[in-house]
């Protein structure tokens, strides 16, 4: 069976670590440009009607980067964010404990934040990962499936939330707000059923195949003229072993046997190619793709 | 790893069949009978308010079975069962495949079924059991997890549906329908969650001693008498084994050990017992006490 102990993270095998500057972001996202152009698409309109006096750039910048409110119209997004707040996490901070859930909604603008729990003989699951554009939390009606888990940055983040009272208040008064959460939640459920079928049926090379074309999706950059595509990766090996169920020395010894078979290179320290055919030949399952929609 | 060949279900060693008829259920059902109690009660009034000639006694027996509807009004109750449809499956036949997913909402009254999937190496792997007043389906709005599933009844069932048409007509009339599915949608993705945790980390037995702690819950019966508590299981080991991702040997090999350990006994076929400790020394995964709440 898989043991994965807290301690034992961190160590010399680890492979990469986060080291992206806020300039890095636009660079690094493309889900992100998406929903910078779409959303500020929808919130010129709703300035354009209120005259821009009414949000000021920084405001508006801070709303684009809110994937859940991706077509909402404006007058509903406007008001939304009058009710939000921000909140700087660095690396490594626990954003969430199983003891200090609170009842809000919150919403990762940029960097990473992982979903873990530890169990009573202290190993440890992560669920995912939720890039720019997510949204997780729990309220009394309705829960994301964060309630009873750890949440940590994984890198540096900017996040906001909004309170229950808020939220529900703004969700009688526009029920597009409820949709896009009906929309969230059939969306985990699928991940999550997929991501059991993977834990109960694969082997720990093709989950962590599956894994690092998921990565690739998301922090690689593609160019057509190399047959190995890098991806930097915001994890380390006893990360990844967190998110496939397995431990970090398995996790080692499947990417020493991986590389020995041409399919993964390490070209420095915290970055990892994958060849050309793992991307090609094998389509990512949908829940890799819609990992990061939210 | 555990590989589930499709076509090894249904051997020698599977110990129990299912042989209800439909006088067991309310024996056996302990839930069930809360719905009766509640939404009938519920269901009562409304007639009281609009005459007794509105509904005869089996349409009131009809959706008191339906859980979905429990907490739902009168008049919102008695409207979504004029949109009902009515089905008898018997054990075995197969509720949904993949290709065939209808955009309605369906509501388990009598019966259990099974939701699984097969991929394509032929391994089966099921994500829960459902049994009276559980809801599954997907609309184009939300999903409650089933589609891309098969869905089979594992004993004789009495299921309805309503169509997507007339559940949006019905939720934009009466909002706490969608309140309902928040609900099950919030509780779906917390079992499913801990489900993932539970494959990860956990040894196949401790896998199939939750699997049975939770069978106990729903077909057991507590003597205080006996040490031994036993469960009239409709589930074959090749079942079990698709419920905890692990092969049909396995799952016969740990019994046998379990068996050897005094925590089970096999006095007929068709019966398991569990040993009291069992149930008294680990309490239930949360997940496990709400699998049939729906």
């Amino acid at each position: 069976m898989f043991f994965h102990n807290r301690q034992a993270g961190g160590g010399e095998n680890d492979f990469i670590e986060s080291h992206f500057s806020d300039s890095d972001y636009c660079l690094n996202f493309s889900k992100e440009d998406v929903y910078i152009k779409k959303t500020s698409y929808t919130s010129k309109k709703g300035i354009r009607k209120k005259g821009a006096s009414f949000m000021d750039r920084s405001r508006l910048w801070y709303l684009s980067k809110i994937g859940f409110l991706e077509n909402v119209p404006a007058d509903a997004a406007d008001e939304f964010s009058a009710h939000i707040r921000h909140q700087n996490v660095s690396r490594g901070e626990i954003i969430q404990d199983p003891q200090s859930v609170r009842p809000e909604l919150t919403f990762v603008k940029t960097g990473t934040v992982r979903l873990y729990t530890i169990d009573e003989e202290g190993r440890q699951f992560s669920y995912s990962l939720l890039g720019p554009g997510s949204t997780y939390g729990c309220l009394s009606t309705f829960s994301l499936g964060t309630e009873n888990m750890y949440i940590e940055a994984v890198e540096p983040a900017l996040i906001c939330t909004i309170p229950e009272a808020s939220y529900h208040q703004l969700a009688r008064k526009y029920p597009v707000l409820t949709e896009r959460i009906l929309e969230i939640l059939s969306e985990r459920l699928r991940e999550r059923g997929e991501m059991m079928e993977q834990l109960a049926l694969r082997s720990v090379k093709d989950r962590l195949l599956h894994l690092l074309k998921m990565l690739f999706n998301h922090y690689g950059t593609y160019n057509e003229n190399t047959v190995f595509q890098p991806i930097a990766l915001p994890l380390t090996q006893q990360e990844l072993a967190y998110m496939i169920g397995s431990s970090r020395e398995a996790v080692s010894q499947t990417l020493h046997r991986l590389s020995e078979e041409g399919l993964v290179r390490f070209p420095k320290r915290r970055t990892i190619e994958l060849h050309q055919s793992l991307l090609q030949e094998v389509p990512l399952p949908s829940y890799v793709q819609h990992l990061y929609t939210y």
